[in-house]
């Protein structure tokens, strides 16, 4: 039997999603991929959509891609095309893909990959964009819920936000479907900007990877300095790689240090909206809690390991 | 091609859905029901499902049942036990059902239902409940929106309510669930409160039923009873049957009269929670706008087609 | 002893405000001012108080007027400059007042206006702006409670709303000041929109007044002019003069109709923030409601009664 | 001209409350106290308005009582008597006092006190209750704001909360009135729980005192030892003393550690309801934040002086 980790990745390409899936495609041995859906964030549909396509076979990952949520639950959604470009990759060109999406939207597509798994086996759900469709999928389709071992997002903050004081973005774009996740009850590692803000790639990383001359280190690089000279950035030596952070905890748990917290996402239409409510008061609840929230990460030894996958994609593709 | 409405009915019975079943099972001329989904509401999701299996056999419906949401959107549900009673029929004994429900989840039946239906033919959907199942199916499963060829809701009020001074039960139990339908932009007809609170049938009906001696009446009657007995209910004259009035409109839209409105649905949670918001004001948006609020009936004629229907199933059944 | 009403009024004039005092000014032998306090509403509190100062002198009633809230409880102000114009009052010009602000507050002097009173007399406020001032008053000192016979607002709507769909411009402006108003217990008499947009002068009213060559009536009838042409009113035939309605009320109580009803201030941050919501459930509370809601009112007669006041108002400012 | 600083103290006598007058009381060449007001809080406005008297007659502070707000600004109160006992100070007897309060109410007694001050001087208000008095003060007297030179407040958290998981209950009590405090852009140290929860008493501490014989070290002991034994805290070490934060920082700064930050209140009615939200993100605002939020303390010398100060007030009193 193949014992790989079968993944179900929700995205929204996206420079960072981009350098998660480079990271994940350099781990096959590792990682099963099963599908990607995507969701509208930091673009709209149909670029995070054609984004997913292009990756997957720039990346030989060659898995299928299916379309998922326009808009969040509940409103009209916003995106980040100041930091992630017009074409959402840093404006950086990858190849138009043969693929074409799946038939079916994502949520059904995660549904029956799922459910066609054999009976023994269950998948890891990876989500770094907004919570719509996985949120969508879990209330819709309950007869998933035992075949899940895990849901590790990116999203969130203990402390802190990115939109707002208190939110970070993929949450605060559909906190009501990110409150379907973290109402499950399944287990939950989240992975919010107390670490991710710090798991990054500097300068002088984006210099070893533009002189490499490598395929994939070319992309990466131009991405990253894209981030670097944007507005949000500019002046920075470091750019976070926040959606890289669920691939790499996953890889090298040994990395990171974390917490077993109650988290509640705001709903409300207050200044908070949108923040992970994360309840450090060990008296509040009686059970254990069910989401692992990553507090503490090597920032060293993540941009190592991130560089050493590009660099082994290199020449994994090249062959 | 059989020129009857196809209809999909997503209910919670409770005493007024079962009343609402008869009159559709009176009128196999008008409807065709392809299925009935269930979500919690007037009672637990077990309740309502065994109910709805019990009433679609015992009317001689015969139609799949399927299990929905057991929770809200995004938070605990509530029933109203003290109104419909411990079996959610006013402790009236409908025979067990032979039937069980069907495989699949509520959503994914709908989604099935609607997607094997022939490319010309278009469905009604009906929810009397709580919208978790029917806002659930549009956002995970947007293939069916061009399927659909009108919803029509009980739930709401333009004035007033019924579990707080400005919400009613199936939208207040479920504010986000009904948010995904009133965003979805199909055309919709919400019978709320402004006309179901006054369609309903009196002591005097009550009494008719009784002495009837027929299969339907008997239960009809007995069901009226425990409403006209409860103690919300007591001292009054009538008892709302909320849930008949999608249906009576269907087949006699001549009773009523409404007016097209921008219907918000209150997702906060102040004091207004679950309130439908309707916007009069002509000027505020510059579309059409896609609701079809009811606010007028004919009470009169309502209750007279009622048991009319009530009556012609004793004969119908007893055949 | 005096046997008029003891006046204390809060406005934010504003034309109708402007319109209110002709009425009240008109009628010496009903009300006896103690004072005037301005709250920044209709426009900044610099020019509604200058305003305030313009209309007790050109009206003779030559009352102290205090300046008082800049912006309400919690938030920054709106204004509502497009629809009383630059100066507030429809640009028609009044006479710059000799009398400068009250060196106190609105909240104090309000305060010691009440507190200097003979012990056995009350107060009546009238209330015609956003209810910042008379919020505060009322929490901050807690000994003028019994010294106020009943508060007179024009505010709010059981139904409908002219800013949002459900919000009243007044309480929109400061839910959070109303909030402080309507959980008083005080005896309140609420004069919304379902009574105030239906109390109003036509165009025919209009020409009367500018046919009239009074004094009095030429600058009624230019601000009603500035009113009917603006675009928020173009092509209405007649234009509410909602601030009337209190003082109309206490001088001809007979032409309203209204109910006894709990009132909450929605304080959310969702979109029902500023609606008056009013609970005609009768079971849902134990005790006789505070707040008398106004829901009809005879348009002819107000119209009627209105202008009368405004025409013996320039006889009497003549002499 | 007196150096020492004017002091206002509003506060909810309260075990802790009751400690920082005992430090404020040692401290007589620092402080000069022009009044204290008192709100309801840890317990009811009569509980709390006795308590201060009563600490006030037995520290020979001597000091004028006014009383303050029964209800937080828009809503019911909640009190903590729990945590501090039947009379709020930990079920500790202080005798009786002679004095009654002020004539007037907590904000027009401020308001005065402020106002009679020579021209030069300023007042410092320390809150160490909700923040109801000060936040009505503020909004309904703006003629104060040049004469005061900061609000030092005890209240409030950067992370996590103590009555729900990010609120703390001074801030949670009064959202409203809080929000009146930090919109007023006046200079604000807030001493939140990030710091104020590591500043305590522990047993051995409570054990110095009771052992001491002396007439404040008794009385500190034993509230310390209510403090300990109570469900609560049962089985923790060291028992934290909020309210003597304000104090301690204003006699020595040197423990404290800080940054400015923009402050909001959450004042939703969602799950952050009465969180102080800071904004750490030096973006996202242009001019120099308002607050200074106290981050870290040193516990060893915050214990160290303030058993100091009630040892020093032992001998103090006995003179």
């Amino acid at each position: 039997m193949d014992s790989r980790r079968k993944i179900l990745l929700d995205c929204d390409p996206g420079i960072d999603d981009a350098i998660a899936l480079c990271l994940a495609a350099a781990h096959t041995e590792a990682f099963c991929f099963l599908g990607i859906t995507t969701v509208a964030g930091n673009q709209t549909i149909e670029k995070v959509t054609d984004n997913a396509l292009r990756l997957s076979e720039f990346l030989k990952l060659d898995v299928p891609v299916a379309q998922g949520a326009r808009t969040p639950v509940i409103r009209e959604p916003l995106t980040a095309s100041g930091i992630h470009g017009k074409n959402g990759l840093g404006d950086v060109p990858f190849p138009r893909a043969e693929a074409e999406p799946a038939g079916e939207n994502a949520v059904l597509f995660m549904r029956n990959k799922i459910m066609e798994l054999p009976a023994q086996e269950k998948v890891t759900l990876i989500a770094t964009g907004p919570l719509t469709n996985v949120g969508l999928l879990l209330k819709a389709c309950p007869e998933v819920r035992e075949r899940i071992q895990e849901i590790v997002i990116m999203g969130g903050a203990c402390t802190g936000g990115n939109v707002t004081a208190n939110a970070e973005f993929n949450i605060y774009e559909d906190p009501e479907g990110a409150a379907m996740v973290f109402l499950s009850g399944l287990p939950i590692v989240m992975c919010g900007l107390d670490v991710t803000a710090k798991c990054g790639l500097n300068r002088e990383a984006m210099a070893f990877l533009l002189e490499r001359d490598g395929k994939v280190s070319e992309k990466v690089g131009k991405m990253l300095q894209f981030y670097l000279d944007s507005p949000g950035y500019r002046d920075k030596e470091t750019a976070s790689i926040h959606d890289a952070v669920p691939f790499m905890y996953l890889l090298h748990p040994e990395l990171f240090q974390g917490e077993k917290m109650y988290v509640q996402v705001d709903c409300s239409q207050g200044i908070s909206r949108g923040a992970t409510v994360c309840d450090r008061r060990s008296s509040a609840h009686g059970q254990e809690p069910p989401v692992m929230v990553l507090l503490k990460g090597d920032s060293d030894k993540f941009r190592e390991y991130l560089l050493e996958a590009v660099f082994s994609l290199d020449e994994k593709l090249s062959e």
